[in-house]
């Protein structure tokens, strides 16, 4: 248990109850409670993205994601607290309250998911619904010591999603496990006909998809991590040699990059065409950081945009060769855990720090996957993420997998796994 | 020969005569003259998009599309006449002077590929350059009586095209035939490293590509067309009949919604940031209504920008579900052939009007040809345009020929055509 702020709403005993009693026994996530990220609907709740001026209005349908879940038997058990409006990847941007890491009072939880990744991290449900834009999903992951896939952007509905940049925004989950993320995955994807987004697993994998991920890539310079970070990575290098047939050192300077676009301008007007609406007048349910920042958005012009996109398609451009050579590449999701105080300190700084390895996945179209790598020599825990080209997602899992020492072909042949195995 | 102002710059004969001297008499377009839309670099020529401002420099490199026709054996004659900075539709927007129609000096000859289109329908070239960003290629071919092709986007390099929506803008070829134009497609097609948005033809064609096109689309209502127009048409939807396997009628509300987003905001913010640098300050060098046109695109907020993608997305997603029931769709190029009288009265109008049918299509990423359909009874030419998925472009191009009666596999194994074949 915990007594941290991350929910925003919890559904009562009786109504989890009706609610598991409604599931399939059969059904391959029967019975499984799960918590949702609060810019996801629930029909008949409202989805406050951390702004309780939106706590009056109850969604009137489910998000396609969570219905997905429900389909397959899980059962939701309330929502849960995120930096504003998705715009944040420290966790303390709510006036909810700020979550913290759960081995650390005094460091951050990671953002935007924070009350999802506490919730599965604290052990109070196996599941939870989050999303990842810049790296909302993998980072609280990181912090928390938990597993997070963001799968290819279009695989997962965001039919239901309250948007924050809405071409990049991922529906993601979180789980101690990747096992535990199988059956999640199988029943999440599906191709939506309402999300104008949403693509489907292609009948062929690209021809940048390995089949077995047996060339994984690292970084091939010095990564500016903290202290006990960079302690940690080293390790975690030695490990990798373990997982991987071949590690090679490739050059991100154009992966790292293409991230920095994403908090650099262009991209803040989406937010803004996204959320501004909410942003007058001021009060104390708006954060001030989240609303400074996505107040910045309403000023970019729209040539800037252009420009932007014009200056991503030659960086993403510059990256393809990779995958010629490589299958996954491995980088530390986060540069370093900062405390809660360092976040107060200098919010936007701190923040931007924090997304340094994974606001480049959805800009350049890769799927991605966060896990536990041990802990730092204070005790934090440490997470690395292995990240390939769209529609990698099921060799991912399974070189993830791998990492963590589960199973690599997805266990005994449940409905979820099978699926996902046909969509793979 | 023509009086038209046509040209913005003739090659010398001594210089056209070296370049041919040069060319190897074996390869496939051999002593081939063309004309290049002054928009497109020529190597030590200056590129003026028809701004006088910009005649002071030469290229220091032609753009990748001359380069490879220079390769393939064919001779260049001279840059010609534009739309400036191609934004229009109608040819009378240059400070080198309007072009008319080949078939009446009342009308316009389209734009804003004018001098490219006159050049080959005067019979002065046998192949130009050009580029169609909202139909810039196909509007001019109608309104001459010849072939437009406006490949997938991507397929041909634009690397050395000033741009005018850069993400949108396509290399087009202007023919008297399409067997004129199936070599230098096959020269052109070509995957350019340098250019973030080239894009190789899939070793499979996507799942909505059809091999052969059996079931060519109508619109099923009223195109609201000229009268004359309107005749024309009724005459070419009977000839469908001969030529298409099954015509069937489909709803295009969806496409031409889409196409209304290009004049209609967000696009102007491409436009600005493309030659916005051009305006300032004015003088006669600048077309009133080109300068007036993408000085709108300055005041554009980059939240309109993701808003109007937003809306592209849907209306893409709308117009998908028509591609797994027919293979192409015809429309007319244009809905009427506007007089120069016509075109001043109202600048901005009569050219809106006049791309009703081609401004979706490089929005929704579908390939393009542009074929003569007969005359109207007042003698002008009249155009009908087959539209098709991305990478159709082999097989429209067959439907193209069959609609011309010209020979539908490619001619005689040429190294052009088979190198088509290949990429098709």
């Amino acid at each position: 248990m915990t007594d941290q702020p991350l929910w925003t709403l919890q559904l009562g005993h009786s109504e989890v109850d009706e609610l598991a009693a409604r599931a399939d026994p059969e059904a391959p996530l029967a019975g499984v409670r799960f918590a949702i990220k609060d810019n996801i609907d629930l029909a008949g709740h409202p989805t406050t993205a951390a702004c309780p001026a939106l706590a009056a209005k109850p969604a009137g349908a489910s998000a396609t994601a969570v219905r997905l879940l429900l389909e397959a038997g899980a059962v939701p058990v309330g929502k849960t607290n995120l930096d504003q409006f998705a715009t944040g990847l420290v966790g303390t941007r709510s006036p909810y309250g700020a979550c913290h890491s759960v081995a650390s009072p005094a460091h951050v939880s990671g953002g935007s998911s924070s009350g999802s990744a506490v919730a599965v991290a604290s052990g109070l449900v196996p599941l939870a619904l989050a999303t990842d834009t810049a790296g909302s999903g993998r980072v609280p992951a990181a912090c928390n010591g938990i597993v997070g896939v963001k799968p290819t952007r279009g695989l997962v509905s965001t039919t239901g999603v309250l948007p924050a940049v809405a071409d990049l925004d991922c529906v993601t989950t979180l789980t101690a496990t990747v096992s535990a993320a199988r059956p999640a995955l199988a029943a999440l994807t599906w191709a939506d006909p309402n999300d104008p987004r949403s693509r489907p697993m292609p009948p062929r994998a690209p021809a940048a998809v390995a089949a077995r991920m047996r060339v994984v890539a690292v970084p091939d310079m010095a990564l500016e991590l903290d202290p006990p970070h960079q302690e940690a990575w080293t390790a975690a290098l030695d490990r990798l040699r373990g997982v991987a047939a071949h590690v090679v050192p490739v050059d991100v300077a154009a992966f790292l990059e293409a991230g920095r676009l994403l908090y650099e301008g262009p991209w803040l007007a989406a937010r803004y065409a996204a959320v501004g609406g909410h942003l007058e007048p001021d009060g104390p349910h708006l954060d001030p950081t989240v609303r400074r920042i996505v107040l910045r958005g309403r000023d970019i012009a729209g040539a800037e945009v252009f420009a932007g996109l014009e200056r991503l398609a030659t960086l993403r451009r510059q990256t393809e060769p990779v995958w010629a050579d490589v299958d996954a590449l491995m980088l530390p999701t986060t540069p370093g855990h900062p405390t809660i105080a360092e976040v107060a300190a200098d919010p936007v700084g701190v923040n931007a720090r924090l997304g340094r390895f994974t606001t480049f996945a959805n800009l350049l179209d890769l799927c991605a996957v966060a896990v536990p790598a041990g802990e730092r020599a204070d005790g934090l825990p440490f997470g690395v993420q292995f990240v390939a080209p769209a529609f990698a997602d099921a060799p991912l899992l399974d070189l993830a997998a791998a990492w963590c020492g589960e199973p690599v072909a997805p266990p005994a042949a449940t409905a979820g796994s099978t699926l996902l195995a046909v969509a793979g």
